[in-house]
């Protein structure tokens, strides 16, 4: 496949978007591109290499023809027409659908690029959450197998989407006329607050956000053993994700080692100069496809302990990015 | 000592009129109180039980017949006007000039109140994060020795006092106007942002903030031996520090029998039913005096661990209202 026939199932969506920027950004080699969304988007007009195009109603019929196609739908309507669309070509889908389906590869390409050849037709995107904290991990992992990672994360509204986006909006212009903000999108105010509850709960005590991090990274990292801990927390920030890694390691590695390791290891970028302020942080990320580590130090609670902190895009790298490089990763296989 | 001459060094501050507020509500018996502040404040008027007080400007000569003087200033002026002071009566200093001094007791009242008859004139205050995390953990720590604590923290901007605040609400007034935010006291824009930066930064890779609550946890806790890191982040939150806390055991232990040591401990409220959304908030804490835990759960990453959620007002708890507490303290010791 030279040039593929490229579908967008969610294309309104902030992910949706973000898709066609990155698409477009990253020329990706489109013969055609169909924007497909739910009833409500039908015949919004969207543009895309330049050209404007309509918005189609997302249907059993959506997918004849195409090579590709990139969905960011919720997962009960990527349950349903993943499968259908991958009659016709690969699906890279983005919801949380099929990601622990052990016979779909759940790929983030600087990490496992080569499970993509074992798919029957899907391939799942991981958790935003998960996305940057692998690639962040698999370079330290490759040379001193992690045994223990304990991650707290700083996430944005736009993880929820644009209602997210939306909702911190309008409760900041609430707060300050002096209004009582209302939630919708989440479970409390999100405005000058945080809230431990991200996804919904399991039986476990863990929000699903959580659980996703931690059976993600395992799948990802063929590290089915790696034990692993998380607490996801949401915070008044609009994009890109931020997390508090604390690591055990195998052998002895010092700080120095970790960030070299990492400064050669592909889509990362060690931004650690602590004593001049200098560290990843979520306002610079957005907008940008690297995972960014820095703080990187000794965890002093353990004598093979490493700390560090991490920063990604999460609608990026944490989602449209990591789906368009899979697609890439396919148009280049079939062109072997 | 029935009724304690009272001297409140900082008074102007954030902290300072949270201690006018505590002392006030707990009808703190006072014969006399003294409010002292920088030359800037020195004439201005404050309330205090009723009757408006003029300000004075700190001096070497404000701290005659004074009992108690509770210090809420910058650390090198507690440093040079808190010996002073105790020459007088009993320092109750909030800074972090003495914390670790030997012959200064680090006090939090739940958790070590009897090391208050060791001072020599200053008791110490510990810091806002530390506060919240030792009443926390001393009440499991009692009945099951805690080996490892990690701590990643969300801390308001009240934190750094009143300047903190005002920034954070002028920076969200400039992006609303679509204006570029101004940093002072922050070292990067912490509207809609998250910064891993607090206080100054150690040889070892740690901000200091992080340190403290390493080191003053030990030492209130009695605990040298305690294995413990953190992270700590600033965020656009204005009232409540949030703190993700993960530890290791010595026993195995539920959660259950976790939250039913929590449920009976001082100055504890287990807050703890994820399925309905119910854990402890930021915004929730803020104006109250307890410390909030909730997300008591197993920690997946380790056979003995636990993870929690621990919230409190930083400006009361992590500051005045502790302050207030021990001079209770040594009202009723020297009632005895």
């Amino acid at each position: 496949m030279r040039e593929a026939n490229v579908a967008i199932a969610g294309a309104t969506g902030l992910v949706g978007r973000e898709f066609i920027r990155v698409l477009e950004e990253r020329r990706f080699p489109m013969a055609s591109v169909r924007l497909l969304a739910s009833e409500r988007s039908e015949g919004k007009i969207m543009r895309v290499n330049g050209c404007d195009l309509k918005v189609e109603r997302l249907t059993e019929d959506s997918f004849k023809g195409i090579d590709i196609a990139l969905f960011s739908t919720g997962s009960s309507v990527s349950r349903r027409f993943s499968p259908i669309a991958a009659q016709c070509g690969v699906v890279v889908d983005n919801s949380k659908a099929f990601r622990m389906d052990d016979t779909v590869p759940l790929v983030v390409p600087e990490v496992n690029a080569e499970d993509i050849r074992n798919h029957r037709g899907i391939i799942a995107v991981p958790n935003c959450s998960t996305i940057q904290l692998v690639v962040a991990l698999n370079p330290i992992h490759r040379v001193n197998p992690i045994k223990r990672v304990i991650v707290d994360t700083y996430q944005a509204v736009s993880g929820a989407g644009g209602k997210g986006v939306r909702e911190l909006e309008q409760q900041i212009e609430a707060v300050l006329a002096g209004k009582e903000p209302e939630s919708g999108t989440f479970p409390h105010q999100i405005a000058f607050n945080v809230l431990p509850e991200v996804d919904v709960l399991l039986d476990n005590g863990y929000y699903n956000e959580e659980w996703k991090l931690i059976q993600e990274t395992r799948k990802i990292m063929h590290a089915p053993e790696l034990a692993i801990s998380a607490t996801a927390v949401r915070v008044p920030v609009y994009v890109g994700h931020s997390e508090a890694v604390h690591m055990e390691l195998t052998h002895p590695m010092s700080p120095e080692e970790v960030r070299e390791v990492l400064s050669r290891a592909p889509g990362v970028r060690v931004v650690d100069d602590p004593s001049s302020s200098v560290y990843p942080l979520a306002l610079d990320a957005a907008g940008t496809d690297d995972v960014y580590v820095g703080r990187i130090r000794k965890d002093v609670s353990h004598p093979l302990g490493i700390a560090m902190w991490v920063v990604a895009d999460n609608v990026r790298k944490g989602a449209a990015l990591n789906a368009v490089q899979i697609a890439e990763l396919l148009v280049c296989d079939h062109k072997g």
